[in-house]
């Protein structure tokens, strides 16, 4: 399976540069950081070895920068393997999200290198999914649970939380042997910072005409998932610079009046789960992905840790504010829904142009599923098409989806010559 | 759908009363309850004119004490309707839980007299499908959230919590206009301690031999979500002294061979969702349901308040405590998964000497789904026989399931006969 998903790797590889004929170099980097098998897991393997912990993580509630305080790898573990799903089928039933089906099938044949090296899990709370996906990895793993409030606008909520984040920096802690100390943290968030800051350099290049392929894009940001981060920021930025060359040659990765396409949903992986983003720019008319709201992508790095005095006290109020507050993850609610997400998705409609808006739901998905309707009429009242896509883990209906596809491109084309 | 609805409440008891020739005479009150759209929705109505206010809840979460000291009327809303969720397809899609599309649908129809009724909705923000429940909900109606941890056994969770339990509280008293006195909560407390008890001693009774069918002791205990709290202990006890008649007159329902049948899984509600229940009880080889774990029915009653000093502060605590430690739902984890549920599992295979269990999923409830493994496997290390059964809220698989069920039936006997 390791051999036919390092063949998966450079088929879709090869596919984007096909795409984008004109690719841009600095995107090599990330290429070779998408083989999940190869550079990035022999790193880790060395550093396993010279004493140094990993510790995976599920949501994006996991507070990075405390891990890297105590100088350990943080990784993401969730899975985005079709075969490894249909492996899970044997442990939960199918309606199961295939989302964690493929992180318990990649487990049971020892699939994902960074799942597999990882000395602790932390399971946030999150989705029902989520919330049985730890149980059942802690069969074969340390894992650390974490609860999260489903209203984080109250005190309550913001204590509970406050205290969760105070207890894994102990079990970190333990675990890695490193205390957090002040100056420690307060380098790992610094590190964070400047992630995020090269994050949002790329996505203002992604705001104007297509300067660089949605699925580009996507990939650089999604290896930050399991990435050295200062590396990475450094290879983001390279990115950047020669992005912003290209926007002053003009130089343009596809026609600027390609109809730009935002996606919001359920979290896509890599390497198989790139089925949508895939068929959306191979299309025919083609589509542009310039922004999503996915946690797989954007919500990754949006969002700094903002502190405002460098004391230890501040820095972990700073640190559970921006993982609570910040997320707009569909497990929240408030008396107007979950808000957050709607605000987020409009103002990056207005930010980004967007054309039209691809809803991606997996099967047993049930809160991006729930919250459909509600995106659909805001969506609907500022007159911008939005299409709900539902799908599986699997190879096998990728030509009715191509159908479905490129017929709401067809209509956004329309209304773009109109 | 109203009259439609009568009828098939009117068909399902004349069908428990064929099942079990030499029925309960005191059945009789619960039957009259059973029709959602007499007696008691007219007596509501009535009280409403009177200027009570209903206040319905979702999850059974919602303290019932508190409403109750407020002198308002508690009535739980889930919908058991089959074609209700056919309509709530119109809004969410078909893959989400049938109980919360058809709670959906039967809002869009105004079916139900007890949701209809209400003047405000708790809704307490468990599985994914109840957490966006509610803010569809809020289109129609006042709807209360309250956020549960999904982590019990910790000082935080405890507190948020109780937080939650004192804001309801002042929602309650605005709402109704009554303030919750020490006098008025200790009388709603000792109200439904008194009915704990009566439900127990029903429950005591079902652990001999069968002296009540399970679907007769199933909806009489189900009555209690929109029975004025008094007289359903009453017209309980009276049932109690009954069936307390027939055991020493050898009075069985059913021969005391029957395979004992214990149901789990997601909720089952009145008056459609009667489909498990009935096939079990009318199946040939029969088997009779001695127990289940469902928070449409035992979870409802089986726990007290337990108050030690009838203070303010210690009952509002002795509630906090008794709705959050005493679930059992399986939106709960622990570092041992949901142990509380695992247990209570146990528990009652012995006391009930259980012959096998109904694991009962519908389609979209990821909950139950992901818990079956863990559940399947402390059922098979004391040889207790589990069948997973997966369904929908339609009468179309009716046939097959009976199908399933009597294979599992025929073979819980000869395990018997063996």
């Amino acid at each position: 399976m390791e051999t036919s998903s390092q063949k998966i790797v450079a088929e879709t590889i090869k596919k984007m540069k096909e795409t984008d004929k004109n690719r841009p170099k600095t995107m090599k980097y990330f290429d070779e950081m998408a083989d999940l098998f190869d550079k990035r897991k022999k790193e880790i393997i060395e550093e396993k070895k010279s004493g140094k912990k990993v510790i995976g993580y599920l949501c994006l509630f996991a507070p990075i920068e405390l891990i890297l305080a105590a100088d350990a790898i943080p990784v993401r573990v969730n899975s985005g393997w079709y075969d490894a799903s249909k492996i899970g089928d044997r442990v939960v039933p199918v309606e199961v999200c295939p989302v964690i089906r493929s992180t318990i099938g990649a487990k049971m044949v020892a699939l994902s290198p960074f799942l597999e090296n990882s000395d602790a899990i932390i399971s946030v709370l999150t989705c029902d999914g989520m919330t049985k996906l730890g149980e059942i990895l802690s069969d074969y793993k340390t894992v650390w649970q974490m609860t999260i409030p489903r209203i984080k606008d109250s005190d309550q909520a913001l204590q509970l939380w406050n205290k969760e984040i105070t207890n894994i920096k102990k079990e970190i802690e333990k675990l890695t042997g490193n205390k957090i100390t002040r100056k420690k943290l307060r380098k790992a968030i610094e590190l964070t910072q400047k992630a995020t800051k090269a994050f949002r350099r790329l996505q203002d290049l992604r705001k104007g005409n297509p300067v660089i392929m949605g699925r580009d894009a996507m990939l650089a940001i999604q290896t930050y998932m399991w990435d050295d981060i200062e590396r990475w920021t450094e290879n983001t930025n390279k990115l950047c610079d020669e992005l912003e060359n290209r926007v002053k040659n003009k130089n343009w990765s596809t026609s600027p009046d390609t109809p730009k396409v935002m996606i919001t949903g359920t979290p896509m992986f890599w390497p198989d789960n790139w089925k949508v983003p895939t068929l959306i720019e191979e299309a025919n008319p083609q589509g542009v992905i310039v922004a999503d709201e996915l946690c797989s992508n954007e919500r990754i790095l949006n969002d700094p840790v903002g502190v405002d005095e460098w004391t230890m006290n501040d820095m972990i109020n700073a640190i559970s504010e921006r993982y609570l507050m910040a997320s707009t993850c569909p497990c929240f609610s408030s008396s107007d829904g979950n808000e957050d997400r709607i605000n987020w998705l409009i103002t990056k409609v207005k930010d980004y142009k967007i054309d039209g808006v691809i809803y991606y739901v997996v099967r047993g998905c049930m809160l991006y599923a729930m919250e459909y309707t509600r995106v659909k009429k805001v969506l609907d009242d500022i007159n911008v098409p939005v299409y709900y896509l539902d799908t599986e883990y699997t190879r096998e209906d990728v030509g009715q989806m191509k159908t479905r596809i490129e017929a709401f491109l067809e209509m956004l084309s329309a209304r773009k010559d109109f």
